[in-house]
Parts: C-alpha cells; structure tokens; sequence
C-alpha cells in the first residue's frame, strides 16, 4: 500500500459523507447537475486569510496571484478578503476587469508580454512587473505613443533562491526578471523618464514548506531591495516580496508556520535600513490561500479487479487535475490526499488505486492508496485541487470537455 | 549545449524559411494572423499512410485514433485515407458523427464510459470495445432498453506488453480491458445473449521504436487472439492489433523500420490457424499517422541575457504543447525537435533555451540548445506537433486560451 498526502485541515463529514461548505457534496453533486466537479469553500479561503493576516505584520499588504484560480466568482470573494492582484496574461487582465477589480491595485508579470497586452495594461493603469530592458523599452515606446503615462515596477532576478521550493525561480541564469546587477541602471532611466516608477517585485521561488527558509528569503529580499534602492539613488514606493507559501501535497508534508514567517517578517520590518521607510510591502500568493480550499469530486464509474488488484475507474481524471497525475511538475509521482468522499469516515479496508476516464495509463489519480470498500456511485474526492487544478488541465483532451466549478 | 530531437523528414526551407505544405510557414503566420500557430502538413500525413500501406499486408486495415488529434478539417482529410476511427470519449463520438464518419467504421474504447455514452454509441451504432464485465451487463441492460442490438468487441488485456514502448497497456494489472484468462467466458456470454460480436481489441503498448519489438508483440496479439477464439468457440470477425508504432521525439532516436513490421505480419498472416481465417484485423495509429506531419510555431517576443544564458522567450509555451516541456509522460526532461524556422537553413552560432511566455520554470520548449541567432520577431518552430499536442495541452492556463489550427 502507497501513503496519501494529508487531507487538509477543517473537512469532516456529515452523516459519513465530506462535506464542504457545510453541507455533504452529495448535495453539491445533485446541484451541479453533473460530476465531475470542483468545489471551493468559502469559509476555507476566508479562515486562510484570516490566519495570515493575524500572523503577518500589519504593513504587509495581501495580492492573490489570479493564475493560481481565475474562476470568477472566487475571484469575486477574493475582492473582499485581499488588497490586491496580480495576473500573468492579457486573458487575466480580462478576467480581473470583468470582475469589477480596481485595475491600480493590479500588477502584471510575465516574460512574454506582448505588445498588445502591454498596451492594454498601460490603457487600464495597471503596474507592470518589467521582466527585461527590452520590455521597459517597449512599454515606454507605447507610453509616449498613448500618452499614458505607464505604470512601472522591475522584477528582479534575485541572487538567492528559496531553498526547498517546488519551484526555484531566482538564484541564476532565468528568463523571469532582469539580473539583479543591472537593476540600478534600468531604476534610474525609468525614473528619469516621467513613468510612475512602482518599484520592484522579486520572486525568488513557490511552494516551499520549511518557515525558516521562507523567512530568510524575505531577509534576502529586503536586504536586496535595499541594497538596490541604495545603488539607484531612487526612492522605493512599493516591493513586492514575492509568495513562496507552500501547502502540504505528499506524505510527511507539513504545514507551514506561519507563526515564525510572520515574526521573522515583524522583527525585519522593525528594524528597516533607511532606504526602505516608507516603502508599501506585498507578497503575492495563490496556491496557499486556495488550494487547500478546493476538492475534485468524481464519481466512480467502474469497479474492477485485474491480477488481483483493484481499479476505482472514475469519471473525472487529468484533464481536470493534471497535477494530482503527477504529470505536472513532478518527478517522481506520489499521491495527493486523496478519499472516498461518499464514506469519509470510514476505516481503509482495501488497497486501490483511483483512475480517470481516459484511454492513458498516466490518468492516475492515486495509486494503490488504502480506501473503505467503494463501488459504482461513490465519490471520490482529491484535496488540495484549489489551485492549478481546473485551469491548469488539459480538458479538453479526449474530448472529455470542462468539470462543473463552484464555489460554496 | 544539449542536443535536441532530430527534424522529423521531409521539411525543408524556402528562402531559408521552415516550409510546410509547399510555402513558408511566415505566409501561414501571416494566413492565420496571429502566433502561435499549429500547422499540419496534408502531403505529410498522406506520405505516412501510403508509407504505411505499401510496408503492411494488404488484408492489414488501417484505423486512426481521434484522441491524438481531433481536430475537424484533419479527420476529414482521414476519412479520405484510412478504414475506421476509433474513439475515447462521448465527446469524440460527437466529433465524429459531425465530420460525417461512418458510425459502423467506428469503434470505442475507454475505461471509464459512462451509462449516456455506452446509450449514445449503442443507438449511433459504434462498435463498443468493453472493458469489464461490469460494462458489458450496462451495455446489454441498455441494448434491451433501447431495442437496438449493441456492437460488442472485448478489449483485452493481455499477458505480455510492448517491449521498449513509451507506454505499456498490458502485461500485469491494468485499468484497461479483461484478463485475458476471464475472456472466454464473456465472449459466450455475448455471443449467446443476441448481440452483434465484433471481436478483440488488443493494445499492448504505444510510442515503441523498435520494429522486432513491435513485430513481436504483433504475433504475440494473434496468439492470444486465437487461443481466446479457440477457447470460446466462438468465431472471432474482427481483431484490432492495437498501435505501438513510435516517432522519434529525442536525440537518438530513430524512425520504426516499418518494412520489417510489414513482413513478419505478412509472413504471420500467411500462416494463420483456423481460428482466424476469416478474421478482419485492423491496427489503430494515432501518433504514428500525424504526429510528424504537425509543426508548432511561436513568435520569439523577448530575447533576454541573464548571467551569460541567452533565453528566446516566445508568445508560445506549455499551454500549447505541454508534453514538449517534458511535463506529460517524461520523467527526464529532454528536448523535442526545434528550430528557428525564419533561419531555418543557417548554422548553429549559439546555446539558447526556448521558452513561453507563462510565468513558470516548467515552461520550456528548449533547453540549452544550439541554434542560429534569433531575434525579436523570430519564429520557432517545435517539431513533432501534430499529435497530443492542442488537445493534449492546459489551452487556458493563466488565461492565454489556445493557439490557431491550419491544415495545409
């Protein structure tokens, strides 16, 4: 038998079956009207936010990273709860527009922007996170040619990463950012310009788990940002420092304290070099404030022994949660926290795997996992499907077409 | 520099540009009006099929796999060039019966179909390739619902697997089919119960490059197919062979020697027992049949230098092509076939990583590879994009919705 990863904090069941949102998700499921479906509860999001704000010092403003889930009525609740967005596209800028969000607390990185979408970010007043000379070049050049004076921040390439992070995104040669060496140079020419100069955005790496080495990249990041804002001369009005914030995916994963990232971050704020008094502080999360808060509900369509091993066939699978595969990002694969939703309180009796509808031996959605006996009509659940699940899957591979979403 | 995957035959350049379909792909661009782009070649695919029906006996049916690739204009080039389709989805059915296919020249296979998609198959009257006994009693109960008589096949899942296939589907416990050992029984039981018996399904891998391998597993499926026949003593009308033709991805890689496969079947099909001399058999290729004959092509919209690495980031990415990221189905990341198709004749002068323009370290379509000098306005060109390639890829993570089809 192959451990799952830990179900996430605040599910329970109802007369034996998950519930979220304070109902059982059978009664989601005859909502729906079909499954597969994606679940996220509100009370999840609004507790996550909660506990990051008490842990975190008050200086430091909330952005939720609209790529970790673009669904728009989860945005919408994400209006009342953070302070501010960022998107990584000309099609989340659509998005957050059709969700009323005030385009001056939205920033835009990415380092492949087009101009069209340079364009558009400057027309709506939205920051943009320079990822090269090249693109500072640009979106100056469509300044002038708009009249519109251009929103400017610089994302830097750190020389740190964050250590243990499922994804390093500083700490050498990277197509995100410009070299923190050059930095200076690029400050100094944006403020000589007449753009409103935002100020810097470093992202040195996601999804890490270990506190202390979340809390020393922020040390690395203020430390940088102050050494930067020396070099240039120009005063620094806003840095974002980035997310880095991991949630528990795999078996032994443990959740971050947040206790000690939020007193690191209290005692560096005390004590600010000068450079950095009146600077705005940012970080900038996805996957932590909603990925622990959704789950991918599929009904099992099959069940099936072959050699004596048993196959829960569902009807859902990777094109709606590629990751939970282990086909995105991964290596070597191992479970997701995974369950029987229609028998969530019930002891594991058996050893099986959880598969999806597809013709593919990746479509896996755990493997060899201890569940109580489930059969044709039962549930599964897949936790921690919040964030990167629906809009980061291919669904539309074998013709399978979207899950159903919803927010509760 | 790391090598890349070598260009799949027949591209070559017009005026040092990557030509596909007789013209460079700039008209395509231009054609299209916006990147990125994926062209697939018509001369391409129908080289490939007559390749393929000149190498394979001619009692040999030729069946194509919708999954690879469904896009409409293609499958009606198909209808024009091969003997059936086989499908995975209520979705594909859909597909097909809008591109005006044949629902008897159809056949369905698929772990996990649901009740309204064994109806839909059963009244279009598509060949259902059942994958448990608990599929064939849904599909008899829904025959005499309906009144009309289901096509029956059974997918078997056979003892032995394609040696050195990307993917095997056999060979131990599977989601996929019936143990060989439980087919007998059910095949009496179908043919007593008054449906219309189809036969085998036998797919034992996919993705092999090794034409002894294939050849083997080819005699080894006909093996089974008759000790099954002989055991059930019910005549077998049709056996599909399943696929397992390959096409060279990565560096090393080489082209399946198809006139070896062609004449060991040929050489089997003249020796066949008695238990299939009048059985039609079929093999079914996806990405044998298009794989090569698709380009994608992305626009190079930032050319960036961080510590000495030269990065082309592009409009493109794993949104797109996911599996040339390395990230479906590969555990070490190696690179797929590219070129800058506006230089597409000029020597190698630098290392450079191709990457898209999503703000992920996972997206990167080549990794340190050596390529002419490229610049701003560029094109690339990955290779090997005809099959799991749009269908198979996150079209709308963060928000870029997916890229422009042509068939040329």
């Amino acid at each position: 038998m192959k451990p799952l990863g830990p179900v996430p904090a605040g599910y329970d069941a109802i007369d034996g079956v998950l519930a979220v949102g304070g109902r059982p998700v059978t009664y989601w499921a005859e909502q729906a009207g079909s499954t597969p479906l994606f679940l996220y509860s509100i009370a999840h999001v609004r507790k996550r936010v909660a506990d990051l704000r008490a842990a975190m010092p008050e200086r430091l403003a909330l952005h939720y990273a609209v790529k970790a889930n673009p669904y728009p009525p989860l945005l919408s609740l994400m209006t009342q709860l953070v302070d501010g967005f960022d998107i990584a596209s000309g099609g989340e800028l659509e998005i957050v527009r059709q969700a009323g969000i005030a385009p001056n607390t939205v920033s835009f990185a990415g380092p492949g922007k087009r101009d069209a979408e340079l364009e558009a970010a400057i027309r709506a007043g939205v920051t943009l996170n320079l990822e090269s000379e090249g693109e500072a070049a640009r979106a100056l050049a469509i300044g002038e040619r708009t009249g519109v004076i251009p929103r400017l921040a610089i994302r830097i390439n750190p020389d740190f990463d964050l250590k243990g992070s499922g994804m390093k995104m500083g700490g050498g040669a990277k197509p995100f950012g410009i070299d923190a060496d050059r930095v200076p140079a690029l400050v100094r020419q944006l403020a000589g310009s007449g753009v409103e100069w935002r100020g810097f955005h470093i992202f040195a790496g996601s999804q890490a788990l270990d506190a202390e080495a979340i809390a020393e990249t922020q040390a690395q990041a203020l430390d940088l940002a102050a050494r930067l804002t020396g070099e240039s001369g120009v005063p620094l009005p806003h840095c974002n420092l980035g997310g880095g914030l991991g949630i528990p995916y795999f078996p032994g994963d443990k959740p971050v304290d947040l206790a000690l990232v939020g007193e690191r971050l209290a005692e560096r704020f005390e004590h600010l070099p000068d450079a950095l008094r009146d600077t705005a502080f940012c970080i900038e999360l996805g996957r932590y404030l909603v990925g622990e808060a959704g789950v991918y509900l599929a009904r099992i369509v099959d069940r099936k022994v072959s050699h004596g091993e048993v196959f829960l066939i569902t009807d859902g699978g990777l094109h709606h949660q590629l990751a939970a595969s282990g086909n995105f990002g991964t290596v070597v694969r191992r479970n997701y926290p995974s369950a029987i939703a229609t028998r969530f309180d019930a002891p594991a009796e058996e050893e099986a795997s959880i598969v999806g509808c597809l013709c593919t031996p990746l479509d896996k959605l755990a493997d060899k996992g201890g569940f109580p006996r489930a059969d044709v009509g039962d549930l599964v659940a897949v936790f921690c499907a919040g964030a990167y699940g629906a809009s980061a899957s291919p669904a539309s591979f074998l013709g399978q077409g979207p899950a159903v979403e919803m927010l509760v």
